[in-house]
């Protein structure tokens, strides 16, 4: 099954842009009458009817919408630093995608090597990992902004913060923590770079409410560990 | 903490290869008298003392050894069918190995792309994850054998297939079924390639033991599935 994601939609019509234009008029060969699915990025997908096989241009008319297409039963921010090496980062945006997310912040830890990220090729990853996972609805990856601004904001219901706090006894297992949130609960989990997060940033994170998680025995790479993460929210809200 | 792996150990003495040697030497400058950790990829990790620091081919004496460190209380086997993208499948071993694996199996399915597999390049790639995964225990990495061949091996207690058995009602995700696995568990688990198992490889499996189950609602990719069912089995075995 092939699905098409349309930037312009009107009340009863979708256009594709030149990219998925040329993919499915192109590489599907798919002409007017034909009958394709496309969604909107926002959780809808549509059973639609080509009526302009242009190449640079697809236009087709919508049959049938089907709201809330591939969601799940949560609200998943992944804040996550992002590693020296970027490839390790959009491997995490595909997975993340893959299995669920629904918001993706690069922070810069004070720790971070990497301060400076470009968040266009991680969309183009989302974008086609969406596609790819039958998913209606596109992660949003946002410009990236330093720890501490992103530990102020008032946001998500429950806030994990993943971090080593070498000899803490207090810190419980994201299984353990998972096990006490109810569906559609708005989640946040905070991942940090490869020198982990200082003190002070998990300090202030834990003084604003983020609940200090440990993701087992293994020492993970950053991705790994976000990955883990947002599979540990995955699986917990599996029937 | 950096670790070292002795390919050949005797009663008081780690050797290590060349590439390792290179690496302790060149690299991590150690010179004889120094202190490193050195595993023996079967479970063992030793404090050591460097007696030779010949670039090509450091001894050590062994000061201390911890039996099971970094260990996973069951053990698991991951088959799976390798992928298109050599690379994708090279990501879940190291992931596997990074969550905690004991054995992966690349198994040829009826629908594989893939037929053939040289495990060379996985094994230093799990080796590597190993090493930076704080771990003694190196997975083994085997030849690749057809689908229907592993399915009829007599071996694990749990045996699961994530097969799509499309409109299948019986199928149970795999938290539900690991819901009833204890620890020390021997497990297995077999994934299918891109174009899924062929109904007679699942039909088989099934009669041999296999449980039919599922990865939740999100259609994964082969190498995705293959990491997300390795973390399900090291979640539910997180304290």
């Amino acid at each position: 099954m092939e699905i098409f994601y349309a930037h312009e939609i009107s009340a009863r019509e979708v256009f594709l842009d030149t990219d998925e234009s040329a993919h499915c008029v192109r590489v599907l060969r798919h002409r007017t009458g034909d009958e394709i699915t496309v969604v909107d990025g926002l959780g809808t997908m549509m059973r639609c009817r080509v009526t302009d096989d242009s190449p640079k241009g697809v236009s087709a008319e919508i049959l049938e919408s089907f709201p809330g297409w591939g969601g799940h039963p949560y609200s998943l921010t992944m804040a996550v630093c992002p590693t020296k090496n970027n490839d390790r980062f959009e491997w995490f945006v595909e997975k993340a995608t893959e299995v669920g997310v629904d918001r993706i912040v690069p922070v810069i830890g004070e720790r971070s090597e990497r301060r400076v990220f470009k968040p266009e090729r991680s969309r183009k990853i989302a974008l086609s990992a969406m596609k790819q996972s039958l998913k209606a609805c596109l992660p949003s990856v946002e410009e990236p902004i330093p720890v501490k601004d992103f530990i102020s904001f008032p946001y998500a219901e429950i806030k994990l913060i993943c971090y080593c706090f070498e000899g803490d006894t207090e810190r419980r297992s994201i299984e353990d923590v998972l096990r006490e949130v109810p569906e559609g609960s708005d989640i946040t989990v905070m991942i940090g770079p490869e020198g982990d997060f200082s003190p002070q940033e998990a300090q202030l994170a834990v003084e604003n409410g983020f609940i200090p998680v440990h993701l087992g025995p293994s020492r993970l790479r950053t991705e790994t560990a976000a990955v883990t993460a947002a599979t540990a929210v995955y699986l917990h809200f599996m029937k």
